[in-house]
């Protein structure tokens, strides 16, 4: 019986609303993640399930972050957060959009190579900054900012928690170091990083082309409505993934690799470029993929 | 006698002329860099000193990549390459200009701390293609291309070589190990470029900025005519290196450095991120401060 | 019978081959627009129907130049042609890019209330000049080039014969004056037109709108695979049209109307922004709407 | 005695504090134009002179609009605005930094060969918005806005005004006709317009130029210490101007002119492509040649 897996006084239509909320929100998502959308997730979840793009929550013992297809397990933790909070509803947050490229890469080699450090130094859009203030053209055009505030601490509790195993009603972060810098470039839509991974194992070039591959092949979410056709994609041209071209990749729900090779300066490394559209996959869009996933698993 | 240092049949009107032609060539650096010049230099260099931007004889055993201040002292290579190849003038290349802002901040970390690992990510101007064929509008407005043919590999290489030792008529490289991923950005000139580097020994922050900062006021090549007031910067405003604004500093001359951070992902490290003029510093007026340079020492 | 529209030798694959063939030389347009293309378009005249965005033979006594649509009437100086040259096939082209947008916004105007005086000022897309040479990043970015060669003699020329009618064999062109100053403006795709017309007659704003709309639910294309659900579309947000947003609308086969008023500075006058596709209305997909008028007119 | 030239308690430190204000406001022109501005000009001018960049005062009938070198009889006009008011000081504004370089490139034809109708498109620099709000990089990036809000009224009335005669304590704006469309594409600093010009009498292009460049070797203004070296530049290279090489030219105080052609359209006619830089000459840095001007005439 579908219409058991909403909770009381919810059905299609309110999920249709508060999904269409969500996408309108793409461009303010810097303006969420501040103290007042702590106020209105806090009303909302005591009644309703809410899942957000605001960083109100990340960090929380008994909060997830969630990347459907990524760490879908971790779902279970908003049990806990309910008992907890004595909440009828819950917060479900999801990365900030420059971790969820990263994280969604490194899944499948943490997995299977192991990681020991990551850098990354990521090149950002300016849609990631919302529109208020937003990016004023006078600051980016012809030139870049070498700083998002807050932006690299985000990126390297959230990667780890992420990565982390769901144990005994916590997340076990997992045992990776994350360094990374961030910086604005003059681009409109997608975020481009540059990753470099000591791997615990070796990882063989083809090897790990081929680990990406099946993990893209075998994702969770596969056939969701908002899935794309690849999760994945290993670009073997040179010259991608370029924002222009793979934003537009599977309606920017595809996450873009590219530069794949091995990296001597590590015993053990990897290095690679990836692309992830931040107003789809990392923020609008893929809030709309992981309330499909918790549709499907009974969870709202 | 200032006549006695120029070698048979040059004068200054000689020097000016040979440099003016390396002004005029800073907007066709990446046309230099092919077969062409190779056989340009070695005609030159038979009977006179060639300084040259191109990468033509970067690589060989007799011939040293040159920053004037930062290793001046591999100019006696030239007395070998002279000798080998019985030559009356010299070949004595700059680097690509994506390892200048490299080696000139690596200088004053790698003599005090030492550096295992250096991994870099560079956003690089769209004059560092040149004009022929140069980077097309099409390719780069709202986008980044994140590959530039060949460049990396000379990062690698022409970064251990510069912070090498001259040693019984060669240059040992640096026991350093670099990786870099080389990207191009929509900003007219000036390279940036986001550095993690893993020290031998303990780099506290404040000690690394008084290191940074003693180096640039004892640097060999002040009061040279085309030497900047400031030779490194250090900003401590966050949003800074800018191209926009930091390719004004010094007319192009200042390497500039910003972010600056211990980087707890190495047991000992620290990160930047650095701002270098391409076609300033990086190529036709550090060729000229070159030739002022070996002018002093009488090898013009 | 279908089959019998086309000439000997044709049929629907071959069409669809040189279809496709103008589709993939969209981004070479300027190039197509030389000697070459005269020779390869006489070449094939001989024998087949040649629909072509070159400049070739737009200037020929018996050849029109024909915006689907708009000038469809003209279509029949191909027999005078044929004849004229003894051709089995015919040279049919499209207008210049820039000069698509203006006739086509004309059209209504110039049919309903005359014009004396058309006066427009363009500011032209990156991709109207194509790959091969095509606009360099250093001209382009923070920047705009006020010429673009012999683009301003084209658009004049061409909308007055596109205007024009077809009597006795020929094209008495509109008798309409036509400036304009053509700019190159970092903007990747789209046209945009700055107008400025003194009508024959009175033109209140209000008329002028329903003439516009009038004609574009009345269009001759209406219903062919390739054109738009919306011919012409007055915006009355002033900050319309917009290349970013224009452009993706109907797939870049609408032409856009914004900023229209009347203009005290004729005794009848309006002014206008105008907004065209140059890749898709302005070229290849032009093309091959003009393809299918020709189709469904039996002329292919 | 040049102390007598200052207003009771004026002296030149004073005056250096007032134009060092006005430097610091370049980029907040925008802002200063509104409500607030009235107020404290109306403050400071009972009892100081007040040079102004906004336009709260620029339309009432004894307040001149001012560009040093164009029009500087009307500063007679002050006289009748401190009888009025009953001040000691006066406001004296410059115009809108997009009527300026229009006034200005028309002087000299206007007094020559009179002037019908003027058409002009404008292509506005970011920079002219100021920061708050400012332009956002996601409005202009690979894109245009047609549209200025306000603009287009300002240009018609201030030009007429400024091309006037003063007569009997009033300004009679010159009988011409103005019409325009004012625009904003990605260029960071300065203005270019697109000019078509209906003259009274034949302009032979070698007058045209002939006359403009007498008329920039005569300017009253020449000699100050921010006058340009040249006031009006005429461009024979057709890509000139373009925005980011010519607001370099004499520190954004000159004006260039470029596409100088007959116009055929008119019966006497003239069209061009000028080049104003909004932040110099078109705001802060001309309000001091302003000031620099009437501390000359003995007004400050």
């Amino acid at each position: 019986m579908k219409q058991s897996k909403f909770p009381p006084g919810w059905d299609e239509q309110r999920v249709q609303r508060v999904l269409s909320h969500y996408e309108s929100q793409a461009e303010d998502e810097a303006v969420a993640e501040d103290e007042a959308a702590r106020d209105i997730e806090t009303k909302f979840a005591k009644d309703v399930p809410v899942v957000s793009t605001s960083s109100a929550y990340r960090y929380e013992e008994d909060v997830p972050i969630l990347i459907p297809g990524i760490n879908d397990d971790h779902v279970e933790l908003i049990e806990t957060q309910k008992k907890n909070r004595n909440w009828k509803g819950y917060v479900l947050p999801l990365p900030n959009c420059t971790t969820t490229g990263l994280a969604i890469t490194m899944k499948p080699l943490y997995d299977t190579y192991g990681a020991k450090k990551v850098i990354m130094t990521s090149m950002q859009a300016i849609s990631g900054a919302g529109r208020s203030p937003g990016v004023s053209a006078l600051d980016v055009t012809d030139n870049l900012i070498p700083y998002i505030p807050k932006e690299e601490g985000k990126v390297r509790v959230e990667t780890a928690k992420i990565l982390g195993k769901l144990k005994d009603g916590k997340i076990v972060p997992a045992d990776i170091r994350v360094s990374c810098t961030c910086t604005r470039v003059p681009v409109i839509d997608g975020h481009t990083e540059s990753v470099f991974v000591e791997t615990s194992k070796v990882a063989k070039l083809d090897d790990v082309k081929h680990t990406i591959s099946e993990f893209s092949d075998h994702i969770s979410v596969t056939g969701l409505p908002s899935a794309p056709k690849d999760y994945l994609v290993v670009h073997e041209d040179p010259t991608r993934p370029q924002p222009r071209i793979d934003r537009q990749i599977n309606d920017g729900m595809t996450t873009s690799i590219g530069r794949l090779e091995e990296d001597t300066i590590f015993d053990n490394g990897i290095k690679y470029v990836l692309f992830s559209h931040n107003k789809k996959m990392g923020s609008a869009k893929g809030a709309v993929l992981l309330a499909e996933m918790l549709y499907k698993k009974g969870k709202i």
